[in-house]
């Protein structure tokens, strides 16, 4: 991540700067605010702005309640309670707004969280950045065998640099044609006087898919808690989980009680089905199970063992 | 409207709090934040919180356009241009938190407008305020002789009272009948102590629809004005008017350029259809048209001539 | 229910229409296409239109997987796959669409799922029917003593026969008054000649929460599902269940094989947290555990041990 | 556009299935139904679903309205005048799916319509076709001078040859490296056996972003026509334009009598500001109004002058 200067300085403007209001703050969160975190090679994720804080959540469930629930939960007990039985309208009563800077297929999969606005860099209007994403070699891993969604061994040796190379010459030089095909160079200098360039909205169409992008993401807590529970799974792509480990460091930042609870309920829970609450219940009373006549199929019954690390039941 | 004591002071207290934040305030806002502003007879909206202000806009319009922006235009220049051109992103970037006193008939009118977070009082779970709302005289309307959804004429003298005094006969009955099945009264005390009352989720069932309710409602910028567009229009029943003419007034201490933009291209402004744009430019050509030849209906014609005050032409 | 003629005869109509389409169809869902199924005393919910069947959601999830998938999933482990997992978009591909008639206060319970389109009768434009709800004694409850929320016992005797006849008293008294106020009977009859009504805007907040309504309610399969769980759940209202139980049967016969998968994994599954996971595995491995050392609440405990069946073992 | 045979086989066999059903349907839309329109360069649109026809709209209008609506309006008029008021739900009541191939760049654009469910060709988990956007020589347009976001004069002789060579050569480099990388063709056949190829959601970031991508995309009528308002406009990108026109086509033989009404307010329309509608009066009156005096900025006064064709008024 290359900040321009003209950038660290208004991000050190923006960090000096001190209002006074009457809103509820997030102490933690205002700590980071309007820092640029790296993420990637060149990208970075900074918190710009947040509405909100644990309390609003408790007090949002408290109108819904009336006088009944203060007496009866404290703040911590209430909030478990709602995320444990999937309460979801007081958890939107926080909002949160992240600048983002990230790679062009990594903003595709992260687009597809719909309920959160946008306001994405133009390619149609300004010029994109010479700065495309290289996996680091630790995370250049081959296509799994066993699962058509996923990474296996890490790449080495000749093999590694050839793929690094690939990559880095072509972004390189679809980039290069990119500025002949403007006429113009990211700086706005002319290339040939004597020449007009394409339109930008075509000629965008030449840079490849690890090209950076920006935007600004504003979204509830309860939809960033949805994100987040997808995009900082295992199962998640390694490039997107980069930044949403990095988010879940500003929901701890920011909503502390809410995050605890959404450790223990959603991120490091599961759910088991009607059928493999039976099996644990056969297991529990000591009973004989195996796959077979379990009625679950082989890929559930492994899921299932996985999840309450029974791996020696794993078929 | 009548704040318990408990709940002026609470008030008293939110306006005394005074934090430290690097986020931008809209300081107009904050003057009245948590504020009860009365509306009807016992309702009330309080700005409870906020995010952004018009600077947030503009932030994101520039993240969009990138550094070109900034030379050719001035804030307000740009917030027009985008309000003129009905680019909606950019406004989402700012959120609004209102806490609202009013009756469930307007409430079902107001919770049509999906786009934003509602936490509700639970009449499931409390005991509803004996509070309902009886219309002033002076808004007392008889039913419109050509308009199938509005208002005619006011309705004075012996059959106004009638009136009012079904209204309150009936709310009063049906609220005490309330109390009488629950077997409690509002302020917890039991009413027979051999007795026990009917749940609550079913003895609500028996209130009248102008009983007051109250709600959390969150919503961004964009939407606010979606919402603000129909409900301070003329057409709007005038209870969700009364509501929506002060939220206007927040709006105004909020974001005040967005609200001169909504105010001129939005409230005042009028759409003119295909056919619509031809009789125009006739009229400014100066040649003769009439409603039968326009290729208008009579309703259209009318309405033409009603949006740009051409009254002599109406039909 | 008392359908009019007239609608029996357009439900007739409707349903001897025949038309050819290069569409799938349901042909479980055809046979009750627009019949109105009766719901509490005076409800009712018909099944309008519908787009796609179990075949839609494994074409959607192939065209995200690509060739690879036909090979390796029967069209039923696919969709189950898909719905442990939480794979949403696929099920956004069917669509169905409801016409339901409902007491007011269901509908506002009702209208709070936001992903859904609406189109409700207007009290506003029209006169409300002559109908509200009447709880069979069956399902006349008291409150409950441990669950603020909830129903307990249920009301018999003399106490039952006077909830039962305050309730109907107050709605017939009131939809008098409203039609008094008014100045019109539901037929259209004029009361009073010399007098003019009250716009009707006005004169239906006299009306109570168990009046029927009616709307048009569309989803996607999805939404409709995360409907049917809280819902179709034993901790819902006793009222809006009833209409779920019989949308559950719509289900079944719209798309079954979904619906196995949708009771197997939601209805009848549970979630476990990451504390509750450990329990789970010491139980399983035959070692003691009691509620006070296991860091679960003491509600938590009874929920886990609920959910699994360990009566014996709550507190 | 290059339909596999396979393809080409199960459109056919799609296209002569004939099922019984009770829904409306949509006579001229079944007609291509499932056909595969050809757009660009190797990109299609299908319907492939759809719910409802203009008969749905006015069903819809008519539960809100009641009654009373049957006798005043024919179906024409209620849609015309539902379209001019802004009404938005009952268009929500029709639904539509297409099967849609297009550029990654276009897909990106496409996407920021929000309110429409999506699944998408997962590059993750399968290869992609080997298929880019070249634009053809009359599309090949220089970056406007006076519009940042759009397109000037056609470019021409030896600079367009070398724009599209770069393009396609470019394009076809990345794919070939892509496949390298991969260690695996598009047909499935392994490049060289000793290596493993790199995971997919790698490789694919080294494709251009004029590659092509497919989806299914559903949405309703009303947000259909929000998005053809905006992609079918000649503000839009040319690429993306091309689809929304063979979309306004499907929408003429789904609901003609709406798409009448969409082509009249919409389309064909216009707004004006409050500030505007003065200017108007003024001209009609026959009063001398200039740029400078007028209360409007230069851009603003242009828009309005375009928009009346008043072109000699033009500054």
């Amino acid at each position: 991540m290359k900040l321009t200067k003209e950038q660290q300085q208004e991000i050190k403007e923006l960090q000096s700067q001190e209002f006074k209001t009457k809103r509820v703050t997030a102490p933690e969160l205002e700590k980071i605010l309007f820092e640029a975190i790296p993420i990637l090679d060149h990208g970075f994720i900074r918190v710009i702005d947040y509405m909100g804080d644990d309390t609003s959540i408790v007090q949002a469930a408290r109108v819904s309640y009336g006088k009944g629930t203060k007496k009866v939960s404290t703040d911590s007990g209430l909030i478990k309670y709602l995320m444990r039985h999937w309460h979801s309208t007081p958890f939107e009563m926080c909002e949160i707004k992240y600048h983002v800077k990230l790679p062009i297929f990594i903003a595709r999969q992260w687009i597809r969280h719909r309920t959160a606005n946008v306001n994405e860099y133009s390619a149609r209007y300004s010029i994109l950045d010479k700065e495309f994403y290289l996996p680091s070699t630790e995370h250049l891993a081959a296509q799994s065998k066993n699962n058509r969604q996923g990474r296996g061994n890490i790449i080495k040796g000749e093999q590694a640099k050839k793929v690094l190379n690939l990559l880095k010459k072509d972004a390189e030089q679809t980039y290069d044609n990119y500025e002949m095909m403007l006429n113009e160079r990211y700086d706005g200098s002319v290339i040939d006087e004597k020449e007009t360039g394409l339109a930008r909205e075509l000629a965008r169409m030449n840079l490849t898919l690890n090209t950076y992008t920006q935007w600004y993401w504003k979204t509830d807590l309860l939809n960033l808690m949805n994100f987040l529970r997808l995009r900082a799974d295992h199962h998640a792509q390694y490039e997107i989980r980069a930044y949403a480990d990095v988010m879940l460091d500003t929901l701890k930042r920011w909503t502390p009680i809410t995050y605890e609870a959404f450790m223990d309920y959603r991120v490091g829970g599961t759910e088991v089905s009607a059928k493999g609450k039976i099996i644990i219940q056969k297991f529990i009373r000591g009973e004989k199970v195996n796959a077979e006549e379990s009625g679950l199929s082989k890929r559930e019954w492994n899921e299932l063992m996985e999840a309450f690390n029974l791996k020696d039941k794993q078929i």
